[in-house]
């Protein structure tokens, strides 16, 4: 980084909270905007939006910028903060990072000029995500599951990432684990993390637990009648996931939905993901 | 085991019905009382208490037996089930089993003549119920502390069974693991799990996470003073517990209780440690 | 496989005598040629080359299929194969599979007709060789190292395949894994291995044992100066590999020279892999 | 440790070497005698054995102290180094630590006055030996069994120090594990490992590699018949260890005797456990 950057954080849950302690921490200037009613943040100041933009050089936008294409995610902010003309005006000239920003930059044609980058596309907070999100989902099996995952049959749906990490994890607690995927690497790729490989028409017996990472109908009817009542299934994919939700009901099979888990279980380390993912991406500017 | 056995299950909660129904799936005819409010058990015929008592020549009694000493333990008992001679003289000539009986038996002086024996006290049983307790630590862990365990600096304190458990599963997640402990050879096993051994002395650093599983105040205010707001304090050692509360209060430090994981977060698992101790015990009469 | 196949293999070392017996042991007719000293091969017939190749559909040469471009890589036969016209027209018509077959190819024209497969190409292949490559590596260290893994600071350099699994080994043997890669989301990756990342520029440290794994030249001098006459330095990457061995031998290190693992720790397996790939290869063409 | 000591090594393997540096590393004077043939010891002044007895404070002889009853175990001192009344003489008022020291008691009466002690009945050391064995083991494993660990169904038999510490490496090799024991509390042990329970007569299956650690038949006949010559079976107890060799023998299968690994596959570490349990003993004297 050429110059010393000043970091303006707005909006956000806590893990922009702990995101704009941490750079704090290394030493950077930091105004934080839209935490009004989450506390204060440890070595940032607070200021209104348009001082933040004036002092900052390097803006960041939350994870997701905005979820209704209408007002900026800050679910703390003291008042909604509207996405228009006047709020992309702010920030012409600065360096802006924002996490999934497509409704954001459609939000005003000043965006176009801004040039926001999108942190969430950077390969690495990918990467990193993938640990929180397997941590969240074996807390979920833990609680919710009626028996130990030691020695409990869990399967993993899809090998990229997230089934790794799964997989790491619980051969670490003794569970018995198999994971299904299609490509011939991936099930050769298994056998060094201790797993059974299956193909997804193999998916023909009973498991205890069942994680499914694929964003595509690959837990349908004729394997969910294979489970029981105890058998829990574990969504991580985003809507609609690969489980058959329709046939699984039908079951009565017991389905949790455990999507965005970085935030919600780990908010201090997903912070630290996407400060290093911007921190390349200056460094790459 | 020499005769087929009939067995009475009594009272309890989740973990007692879990019990009852694997040992019908193992062919043995249950009867159970005392899970009204529970719904119906697979594979168990649900009778009064005197045709239990009756029809069974094992009978198997809650964990603990009793809180109060007044009434068993059998919260989804229809009406309470009362601790007298009446109750004793039921089970009379009958081979009983309960877990930490103390109370129990000082309630009726015909429990001298019964005999029953404490399924509790078998060491198989305190080896099994350290997996679900280390399981359930890790999950509250993973919920409470505002990181990652991948990465984290975690403490242990005590190698015994939990201790070693809980070794297992964070450096299988990617923790960094340190554990204390007094004896020389335990500071010696810790290697072999990838472990760095301390002395109680020398916990004199800030952790993430810090587990006690040590019966006996070894978490006292110089330790406690190292830590900050984002360690989490996870007490599994029964009450009084390890960790000096008083001080943690004072230091405004997180301290979760966390005791009787096993038949909260893995009953069914932890029914099946029962079962296999009451067989070991038949087995042995 | 659309009709049952009758099995040649030729020549080659154990691993193609395990490969023969693999698919024998499938229930599929299988010729061999060229292990004349090497002693018997379970389930399949010894036959000459003529009419190995005549009776045979499929055709498996060796891995590498030749060593000096004039013979057949047969070090158990008989005589030795030569590789011309003569030795090539046998196989027209024929579905041929070998393993690294650029200089086989160039000798005789008549392998352009045939066009022969490469196996060892293959994606599932190349993560497979990589299991056997970390055991060898990590057996060579237990033996070549005058102390345990256990509590040695490792470094790995490159995290593909072959880094990833001896990330794997070495933290379950409570070794102190760090590695070096260049890109970023490698080195996020290693943080769920539980393995600390560096760059290359950050190798400045003393380790006990490095593996390389990089065929370029990353552990130069400044990395080797910090080394001492216990650090063992293992060498997976093929010549020249990415050991500065002049700048190694001048301060007098320990590096070990261990390539082709696969075939000399489990020929066993590594034929199993291969068996795979093969199968692979016919069902997809 | 009161006053600083100086210590005097005597003869010994490499080991013995490594600890006289290792001392030495800590800030000692050392002195050693009977490495004359194995090259200077970094840090440590080589002296005669009367200026070793006069000088040094504390006397640390080798493991075992003598094989023969008559002369120390020395295999790299210039002379041999006879056990008798004049040698025991030079150690009167001094402590003095060996290893196995039976037979060295018994060469002089004059021990019986200077009291030596064994450090190897040390817990501390038998847990940290218990290291380097079961990498010992997996060495010769990866080496000697034709296909990989990873996959490979290995068995432990005796679930002790060894065993626990072979089940956390083979398990992290993505082996699958098994192991015998006769106590009901080890077998429930095992789960947390991720290990496979068998009692000693349920040995009735094939495996890929057999690792006995009892010193006591426990692989007999019976057990022996179920192998092929593919398995191979390593023996870790002393002599006359658990596999029937007989039996074994004219089954053809392969027996590697695998003891004394520390010394041979980590000297220098072997040595540090030494050091600890020397340090430990004079902290306590």
């Amino acid at each position: 980084m050429p110059t010393i950057n000043t970091f303006g954080v707005i909006g956000g849950d806590e893990r922009m909270r702990y995101l704009a302690a941490s750079i704090a921490a290394d030493g950077y200037p930091v105004c934080v905007h839209g935490f009004e009613n989450l506390g204060p943040c440890r070595g940032a100041a607070e200021t209104t939006l348009s001082e933040l933009a004036k002092k900052s050089s390097v803006i960041l936008l939350p994870l997701p910028a905005t979820r209704d294409g209408l007002t900026l995610n800050a679910p703390y902010a003291a008042a909604e903060i509207r996405l228009d003309d006047a709020f992309a005006s702010l920030f012409c000239n600065r360096t802006v990072y924002g996490g999934m920003i497509q409704r954001l930059v459609a939000s005003s044609v000043l965006w176009r000029e801004i040039e926001p980058e999108d942190y969430y596309r950077r390969e690495e907070l990918a990467v990193g995500n993938a640990i929180p999100t397997a941590e969240g989902a074996v807390s979920i099996a833990i609680q919710e599951y009626p028996g130990t995952l030691n020695g409990a049959k869990c399967l993993i749906t899809g090998f990229g990432r997230i089934g790794k990490n799964l997989a790491i994890i619980l051969r670490g607690m003794g569970a018995r684990v198999y994971a299904a995927a299609r490509k011939k690497e991936d099930l050769m790729r298994m056998r060094a993390f201790g797993v059974e490989p299956l193909t997804y028409r193999e998916i023909t017996q009973r498991f205890d637990v069942i994680f499914n990472t694929v964003p595509a109908r690959v837990i349908g009817a004729p394997a969910l009648t294979q489970q029981d009542a105890d058998t829990l299934l574990v969504e991580l994919a985003s809507a609609p996931g690969g489980i058959d939700l329709e046939s699984a009901g039908r079951l009565g099979l017991h389905v949790v939905q455990a999507q965005s888990l970085p935030g919600r279980v780990a908010p201090k380390t997903a912070a630290e993901y996407i400060k290093e993912a911007v921190y390349n991406m200056l460094e790459e500017a």
